[in-house]
């Protein structure tokens, strides 16, 4: 498995509007890309301007793949004025469970 | 659900035995303790002495209750001397999937 968790800040005042865009994305991501195995979508208890995507792919291409569909180009527009600062990104291999238990 | 993300840099060398001791853990979680939903246990490509831990739990009281149990305990013996610095830890609600979809 190829996972990537992205770690996003918020400007304040744009909470719902990204749920709103970001629940459509992953819903999306679930639905339309077979290579995409979990995409969770998660808010920090203590700051919820604070959010992780946790995006678990069958493969890296899988993953480029994503960033061509039509529901990532439109929630990067959307999102991308609403971030504090630049997300993060880092990409993580699976030791449990093994790739062969998803 | 109640998410947990620890995030742990090792001291060089102890890789191996991390990997050991934690995979232990990690099965011995989801095997004894039905408030674990998932154990998640990931190792960063870039740097491969960062690790994170991906703790789902029902409820909060399920991941108190796993700091009692003894795997852990003997994970937290093994493991804490191999950290590099004190691990992090987040706590986060599913938007994506609803908890309901668990």
């Amino acid at each position: 498995m190829h996972i990537v968790h992205v770690s996003i800040h918020l400007k304040k005042d744009y909470i719902d509007a990204f749920l709103a865009a970001t629940s459509e994305n992953a819903i999306n991501s679930l639905k339309h890309e077979p290579g995409v195995v979990r995409f969770d979508f998660l808010q920090e208890t203590e700051d919820p301007t604070h959010f992780v995507l946790v995006e678990i792919y069958r493969t890296p291409e899988d993953s480029i793949r994503h960033k061509e569909t039509d529901h990532y180009k439109k929630w990067r527009v959307l999102a991308e004025p609403m971030m504090q600062e630049l997300r993060s990104r880092k990409i993580y291999k699976s030791i449990i469970p093994p790739d062969l238990a998803y």
